[in-house]
């Protein structure tokens, strides 16, 4: 009732309105160019995958025979709602997309999808893309953050979060004022699902939630547009989503350094092809294996000390039998180090499941909740891990910041390497596409429009 | 995991997988009904309404120019998904669409708008629809008394539980087995979503919730039939949707009486055009003005006795703004109740916010929290006042049963006269048109198809 009162939420909107891409600092600039580039080729990499087949399928029923936007995937074309669906959903398909480790939120998979199709409809640059980006980037992750570690326990944040992020993307290319971003916020956060009890029976449901998430912040977005309202303090009010789906939530997060910190810029790069959860682990048995000279066999049990996120997630998977599944399983991932030395998408393809020494190591892996890597969590994924060896010896060995954080990032070779494995991955386009796909990204700044994809 | 399990998600899905026309009494299918000429005049009564025509333009720019569904208020076809979306937004706009008191669910808004739409589309005829309904009454009920009253506080379950009930109505037509079932139930569960947040700004929310459950709760269907997996407990699992927005789910109630109570037939029809929690008021009030011979300008103060969920529902509503929030205002209510005897469509266009009258009595209505009426909520809604005359006289009153409920219903000639009234509201339909449509309501269980609406 009183729209024109101070919130969080209002001081937020206000700074998503005011943003101007010269405010953003070049390097920012430059790294969502990095962050899009991951992205485009993550969404490729889902091409094939029955669960992404399907929602086609759904969108061609469901949809315009042509529209707007390009469904990546199948290079045809359709409504933006529904460009945003599909992309949105093969986004996060093989879990190399990147990942803000403080909001546990995967926010290129839902922010890029919803942008791009809503800038290929607009007619906006690249440049728009750029902002709209980082805008979504900026209040998702505050947003992912404020909703706090109750959130993510039941709450697939990248569903729910995500929402909300894509609808403020969207309204970044629309120009919205406050109130607009108010009312686009309202609309989001009321659709904001994702609940994470899929993983115990590795139902295809997180492509629906990166999917839906994507296209309803459109909807959220392209409604406000045109007039519909929603409520003015959706994420800290009474019977927002705070109230009904957190017990600690900060409201200082939502609007911590606006316009100074740009939590774009701290957005990792997934580098294993698995759950990020898995990632500091990994890392640290790749070290102490490395350090040690030890091979799979000479191993007798693995302790990973994680942080209870790990466990909430990764814990109830005890034995996959999908390679989704074992992605999400502390173990397997751990197997494949081991025996394969990497965590890669072919190697999950062709050997988390098949390769039976993948399976004995994963008999030898245990998480175990520590207190210090829980209380660095999430602002730092602090891997930690003890080996006990088949003749006895003990060893342990930590790594601080894993590969593709902001402090041990992807240089662009290494990122062009990533991408262009990730789309021959699915055959999802030709090696002279790839080339201009990553030549694209690096001048995406300057690009004057973005209808021709490939 | 455990796909084999016994569980109450896998109960209840195997008592909709078996569930056939001639299982289900002849009175419920009459009833069933009677619910869809109500839910159709309901959804035609929201035409020209600036949140429904935005919905509207929304389904035209994103989806095909014509198709196999029928968008009741435009009278133009879509394809499902958009005339799921929008007439799922109108059904809900007068607020005199039928309401579960038990689950604090509004069946209809949700689960005929799916239910329609998949039937146009798989070309099936009035017995499956109606079989179609009764399954998305039975489980979303169900599904809405086991989220328990800690979920209404900060939910609004017929966006919420709607997304499950209309997924089940879709199912049922597509003739999906018990494992097809717990699939959509798992999708349509992780995306259900709907807070009461917009309440306090007047927001448009209510129509994009009753909207999206229906269009989402179809798109689960669709994506199940084509071969789409969920979680396999989305209701009761760690990390479903009782762990993330219930404290008091009571897994019992998802089987309540599976096959012999009808929780379809339970349903209330609505008489005042007004929130649900504002009526068993709004008769006691009625019946003591009328018994007691009063005016309204007799009345110094009345005081609602009520259970907790009206005031977490009216409460925020202290000044309204706009017609829909007038209907949440336990004092305008009982302002037009007084003053003009009524509070049915016209009362709120004309009067609720226009005549000082209305709004002087509203300034003497308060709600009080009533130890009896809580406890007795959500089976039985209790209606009682008490009333202060400005000559300092006292009165009571008591109603039990308010009007439109299962043991004071609507008999078809009341329900013709209400749905003429609502589509006449919104000139939806001509007189003749509105006559062969509560013709064809009552002959539903014979129609062979349903292409042709008007």
């Amino acid at each position: 009732m009183s729209p024109t009162t101070d919130s969080p939420s209002r001081t937020l909107a206000a700074f998503l309105a005011g943003l101007r891409y010269q405010d953003i600092p070049p390097a920012v600039i430059a790294r969502t160019e990095d962050l899009f580039l991951d992205w485009f080729a993550s969404a490729l990499a889902g091409k094939g995958a029955r669960q992404i087949e399907i929602i086609e399928r759904y969108a061609a029923a469901m949809g315009p025979k042509e529209g707007s936007a390009t469904i990546l995937t199948s290079r045809k074309s359709s409504s933006p709602y529904f460009a945003a669906l599909v992309n949105g959903a093969s986004s996060h398909l093989v879990e190399q997309d990147d990942v803000h480790n403080g909001s546990v939120f995967h926010p290129a998979a839902v922010v890029f999808p919803a942008a791009l199709a809503a800038a290929q409809d607009l007619g906006k640059s690249g440049a728009d893309l750029l902002v709209a980006a980082v805008a979504g980037y900026e209040a998702g992750i505050r947003i992912g953050e404020f909703m706090g570690r109750s959130h993510y326990r039941v709450f697939h944040t990248t569903g729910t979060v995500g929402t909300l992020a894509a609808a403020v993307a969207v309204g970044k290319l629309m120009d919205f004022d406050t109130g607009q971003f108010l009312h686009a916020l309202g609309s989001a956060g009321t659709q904001a699902a994702g609940l994470w009890e899929f993983l115990r029976d590795a139902a295809d449901s997180k492509q629906l939630h990166t999917g839906k998430a994507a296209a309803d912040g459109l909807l959220a977005a392209y409604l406000t547009r045109d007039g519909f309202t929603g409520a003015q303090r959706i994420l800290e009010g009474a019977q927002g989503m705070a109230a009904g789906m957190s017990s600690d939530a900060d409201p200082a997060k939502l609007t911590d350094g606006l316009g100074s910190r740009w939590a774009t810029a701290e957005t990792s790069f997934k580098f294993h092809a698995s759950c990020r959860h898995t990632h500091p682990a990994a890392d640290a048995l790749q070290v102490l294996m490395q350090r040690e000279g030890l091979r799979h066999d000479q191993i007798a049990a693995v302790n990973t000390r994680v942080h209870q996120g790990a466990i909430d997630v990764l814990g109830p998977v005890v034995n996959p039998q999908t390679v989704h599944q074992a992605k999400f399983s502390m173990g397997t991932v751990l197997g494949l180090i081991a025996v394969h030395q990497q965590a890669g998408l072919t190697e999950f393809e062709q050997q988390a499941l098949q390769d039976p020494r993948v399976a004995q190591f994963r008999e030898k892996v245990k998480m175990t909740l520590d207190r210090e890597v829980d209380g660095a969590y999430p602002a730092r994924w602090l891997g930690r891990v003890e080996v006990e060896t088949t003749d006895g010896r003990k060893f342990s060995a930590a790594v601080d910041v894993p590969k593709g954080d902001p402090d041990n990032t992807l240089s662009r070779p290494e990122l062009e390497h990533k991408a262009a494995k990730l789309i021959a991955f699915s055959s999802a386009a030709s090696d002279a596409e790839i080339s201009n796909i990553i030549a694209r990204a690096w001048r995406l700044h300057e690009e004057r429009e973005l209808s021709e994809l490939f």
